[in-house]
């Protein structure tokens, strides 16, 4: 009997890789437009390129940028790169579709809810609190506060631990096989693959680890009403 | 004969210290809503000090509240007080009153433009770009790119270097008596003092450093103007 379903957030509640991409373009035009002289494409890319490097909360995206492109350091650039970075992430940070309508109708069928996500936990927070999340979760769980990453085991224990409930009485949603769906299977919860964004056909070699896979979250009451009846337990709803 | 105008930029024409009050206010405000056991007084104080303390960019001001006042760590109080700090100064910025206006009639009077400025220079690029105030000015001059900081003589030179002027051509205008008045009638530029916000009253030992006083700065282009004549060079139009 499920009584906790856990979310990830990144990609699974907030549509964070598409905001980070339009956030992304429109830094680089800004800077092209306050005197950047390269060309979109270039630029473009060679952020990317740097992301990849240094990491998505690496500090001096637009710093090393100039240097990568043999540019004399320009802080109008680096500021003009900063604002529409900022503004692009305020204006245009979005649920993940269905996010909230699916919270809503769990908590209504009585379902305890959290989240368990990488990353920063102040940048995490603030993710939840401009959706206006917050009031649907008892807890969240984030990685670098604890100091360990998904997938691994103790980050689920640990919110295990929070809730007070066993990993049978548990359900993860997450859109990443292997950090969500590898690792919570591990402890022992019942997953859900949500297949979304970048990662909807990577790390296909833990598919096996997800007992469901959903491409809408509104799919997930109905999953619910399966592991609540038992019957269908072991068969997993779309494989 | 003045060929350039240097101003600074906090409270000479961006309104920064209203704004950061403003800031820290709703800062406060915001993490008490969400859930932080404090009164707004005693938060509120305490983050006072602490800046006092650390300085205003120091980056860990909503961490170190919650030390000082005793409360475990809590990322999502930090995230709505930091939510809130930005929300605000971004929707907030405001120049200083007629300081567009005046910049207009001073480019308009043939006089090119400058700013000489403390601070890091992302977070002061940020203010000009996003009052939209860059077209005006040929440069900016920040002292923690140069490495060194108002009143020293150099970044005073560094600017008069960079316009290809003399001291005697060049007018610094600022709020603050010892960095900004101080600092460039040392190196031989005309001074106005603009009687702005908290330093009203403050740093008056270095009074005589000015030449003239303002209390609006569309007194600009009039003072230019008695500079041009010559004739009241030596008399401060307001002593």
């Amino acid at each position: 009997m499920i009584r906790v379903v856990f979310f990830d957030l990144d990609d699974t509640l907030v549509d964070t890789s598409r905001l980070a991409e339009l956030a992304r373009k429109n830094a680089i035009e800004n800077m092209i437009q306050h005197g950047m002289p390269v060309d979109f494409d270039t630029a473009y890319n060679e952020l990317l390129e740097l992301i990849n490097e240094y990491g998505s909360n690496f500090p001096h995206h637009f710093d090393y940028l100039l240097r990568r492109l043999d540019l004399k350091y320009n802080p109008k650039w680096v500021a003009a790169g900063v604002i529409a970075y900022h503004n692009t992430k305020f204006a245009h940070i979005r649920e993940v579709k269905h996010a909230r309508k699916t919270l809503i109708k769990l908590r209504e069928m009585g379902y305890r809810l959290g989240i368990i996500t990488d990353g920063n936990p102040i940048k995490q927070w603030e993710k939840v609190l401009r959706l206006d999340l917050d009031d649907f979760f008892e807890h969240m769980v984030v990685s670098d506060f604890e100091g360990v990453k998904k997938p691994h085991p103790k980050i689920y224990q640990k919110a295990l631990k929070i809730f007070e409930v066993s990993p049978e009485e548990a359900l993860m949603v997450g859109d990443r096989l292997y950090s969500d769906i590898y690792g919570a299977k591990r402890v022992g919860m019942h997953t859900v693959w949500f297949r979304y964004g970048k990662y909807a056909d990577r790390e296909l070699e833990y598919k096996e680890y997800a007992d469901f896979k959903i491409n809408d979250l509104l799919e997930l009451p109905e999953i619910l009403e399966v592991l609540k009846d038992g019957s269908n337990k072991e068969v997993p709803a779309d494989r």
